[in-house]
């Protein structure tokens, strides 16, 4: 998983499992997933409401109610990428989280099919899709804090670090490079970042006094 | 000027001005301020090459032959924002010009109408406008080069400094937030993503031996 975009194996056909909630959940899992499928194969041009019904085996009439547009079942299919137990690398130093983090990204950005760079694609043509994906990123970074307050507790840090300015910082190169920039991906990279960050944070780039005064 | 996007004032009605070159470059001009108008106007979707034309006061036939679609037009505004002889602010310390560059990226990627944004939007939906929108990104980030050049002839950065690394830690935050993340502008962002990439870079973080080792 990354701290910001769906899980990779979300794009595979499920295994056939029953989930909790009965047949309203039944049917946004049938449909989300041939969301997914439909998405993969066509992109954001070629999905449509009536396509999905089909594939899920769901009334049309039930698709344009619930979801109402082809922007809010990808807002669907982004927000149920948070209904994980996701949490990120523990591997005992701050550069190493870090970097192993920053693997899981670049792994995901550079995944074929493409689906989580066409997802982010999407969010530029649907203010719903736009909305969850901000939500989904908002998700995955408040779980990567955790990494920041394990490296205080061991001391790596200067007091009041703060912990999203330096996930930003961390993150940051891998989705300028492979989602705007599209440079080929470069394997040293997720490390190279990962290191800049946590060096940049061990010598107080990223330090917020508690009573908040002007950088 | 940013080291990444077009020019701000591109955006606005250009001053009758005769350019050299002759007619085949006045109908360039004139096509081109009629895209930008029209696609701050109306968006990706609302821009048609018979707009453009009626706009620009050109044949149709020519702007079909010279530039096929909107995505060829679009690509076209990128490649017209190179012409130009921007160069990165030059402020005396590496952390000042970084500033600086950030604080024009933030202001591009900021303005109303949203005009570089929507540029970078449409990107994700035509092959030519994301082949430009990478060539005039390489034209930018390569003329900011002088910036490292000129820091470590002052001595503030170790030798082998790689300046194009250095350049886009230094950006990246911006693109991710205002582009991706989608974050309401932080006024100290800027100054604090250009300390950070100054605070690693003085650090060695970006230094690339030689004879290229492994990192």
């Amino acid at each position: 998983m990354t701290p910001a975009v769906p899980e990779p194996e979300d794009t595979r056909p499920p295994p056939t499992r029953r989930r909790p909630g009965g047949r309203t959940a039944r049917i946004r899992t049938q449909v989300l997933d041939a969301v997914r499928a439909e998405f993969s194969e066509h992109g954001y041009d070629g999905l449509t409401m009536d396509a999905v019904a089909a594939r899920a085996g769901v009334h049309r009439a039930t698709v344009y109610r619930r979801w109402e547009d082809t922007g809010g079942l990808l807002a669907d299919v982004l927000d149920a990428a948070s209904d994980d137990d996701w949490q990120p690398p523990d591997t005992g130093s701050l550069e190493g989280d870090l970097a192993a983090l920053n693997q899981e990204i670049q792994a995901a950005l550079t995944a074929q099919p493409p689906f989580v760079t066409a997802l982010i694609a999407a969010s530029f043509r649907s203010e719903k899709a736009a909305h969850a994906q901000q939500r989904l990123w908002e998700d995955r970074y408040a779980r990567c804090e955790i990494v920041v307050s394990r490296a205080a507790r061991r001391g790596e840090l200067p007091p009041y670090t703060d912990a999203r300015r330096l996930l930003i910082a961390a993150t940051a190169p891998l989705y300028h490079q492979l989602v705007l920039l599209r440079t080929p991906p470069d394997p040293r990279l997720p490390d190279d970042a990962a290191r800049i960050a946590a060096l940049a944070a061990a010598a107080g780039a990223f330090t917020e006094p508690p009573s908040a005064g002007d950088a």
